[in-house]
């Protein structure tokens, strides 16, 4: 956390966590699985790339950063598959990279951006914004007790009650796996989790956000129906492109909100 | 890579990594998901907890090591998960640990070693101990073009025919997912995978080390059968000691065996 210029230096050592979390958020990490959500937002935010990687040199994550309304914001997205030249999609590029950039830029906050399927008989639609109240696993089933609790992996989101009333997203709870489409063992842990929302990155951020206990927010729009009538592949292609305008103008109202402000007036 | 003592330390910055391949293998990375498969290895080896974490203060991954056999060797367990006290299983600690240690300690060769299910169907019996050939997963299902690849994410264990000839281990493609269980959606996966075997780590572990170009090999041991009659849980830690024990003479073995050899003569 870099220090608002009126307090001396010397005053950091002295400051314990509690003090620390009522000066204002100053560095905001925000996790970004595809380039064309992730784009928009660089350009926005107006962020360079890095030039000289603060990760290893074999990894194809991209670190876009830069000074916006007095945060620091770092934007990663885990790039492109160095064999395949896909976007490196999923919980294990989403974990890892969460790591390693909370050991190298220690955020104050983490957002973590995305599409994902949203289920109308809970009241999502096209185009909706959800701010996470909560992120669990849906494809982790480990039948034995406490191994299926691990399974579940249920994380709270930073309760962030002021964002909520100020902006007008609507609020629910996401669930995470690695298929892009649902099995019926998907949809009864996804009915289990009671989820409005079903993407392939967010419990993982959250687990290593938690980890390290840097609070992270979520925030998902819907850009297609899983519980319609439309193969989810072809209609989150469709609107891929629209939803990822809708959400970045939410991440940029979020981040407007944020600043100037500590983490406890969230 | 520690070099032999007969080569000058000044001739490392000269050496090629085709030389330096050609060096015996000096640095053995062991990474056991569960502290039961890992604990009589860290006897056997007689590795030493450490003191002194080489990984961040907040996760509870545990090194242990040692020198066996002019080896130095590293075994990595991701530990407790800290809130619910049960071994952290899975793909993301295991990407994680896979990461971490990479950075951390340089590794010549990694070894995933671990439980796993079989296929009766392919030739596995309870107890059997399986050299790896190739890592897929069978639960990232991305039913789009190029990104369908992704998520199957297959991965070729190092090539090691000699370490095959000499041990009489079985050899067979590993498929790895999430769950314990198998959904029919997973049981498709695995038979397009044509797997032998069934974990929940080796494929994480080689999307890691592919990344890295480390070069990794993978030893399973059946717990369960899981085109079988048992239910895989109860089978499983029915199994779980005994065949730990199994595993961890096969590791004993792999290890002797590369004591004193370079990378391409396994």
């Amino acid at each position: 956390m870099v220090l608002p210029k009126e307090i001396p230096s010397s005053a950091e050592n002295d400051m314990d966590s509690q003090t620390l979390s009522k000066l204002p958020i100053s560095s905001i990490l925000i996790i970004i699985a595809m380039q064309t959500e992730a784009l928009p937002l660089v350009e926005k935010f107006q962020l360079s790339e890095d030039q000289k990687s603060v990760f290893p040199k074999e990894v194809p994550w991209v670190r876009y950063h830069g000074t916006y309304r007095n945060l620091q914001i770092n934007l990663i997205w885990p790039g492109k598959d160095s064999a395949l030249g896909v976007d490196s999609v999923g919980t294990i590029s989403a974990s890892l990279v969460t790591y390693a950039s909370i050991q190298a830029l220690h955020p104050d906050l983490i957002i973590n951006a995305g599409t994902a399927g949203g289920f109308k008989a809970k009241g999502a639609s096209i185009g909706d914004v959800f701010l996470v109240s909560e992120c669990a696993f849906h494809d982790r089933r480990i039948p034995i007790p406490v191994f299926d609790l691990y399974g579940v992996g249920l994380k709270q989101a930073w309760k962030t009650p002021n964002l909520h009333k100020e902006l007008d997203l609507k609020v629910g709870k996401l669930s995470t796996g690695d298929s892009l489409d649902m099995s019926a063992q998907d949809e009864a842990s996804i009915v289990a989790n009671d989820a409005t929302v079903k993407d392939m990155e967010g419990a993982a951020v959250a687990y290593v956000a938690d980890i390290f206990k840097v609070p992270a927010i979520f925030l998902k729009a819907v850009t297609d129906i899983v519980d319609g009538e439309k193969p989810t592949a072809e209609e989150f292609l469709q609107n891929l492109a629209t939803v990822s305008a809708a959400l970045d103008q939410a991440v940029t109202r979020v981040v407007d909100f944020i600043s100037g402000k500590c983490i406890h007036e969230l």
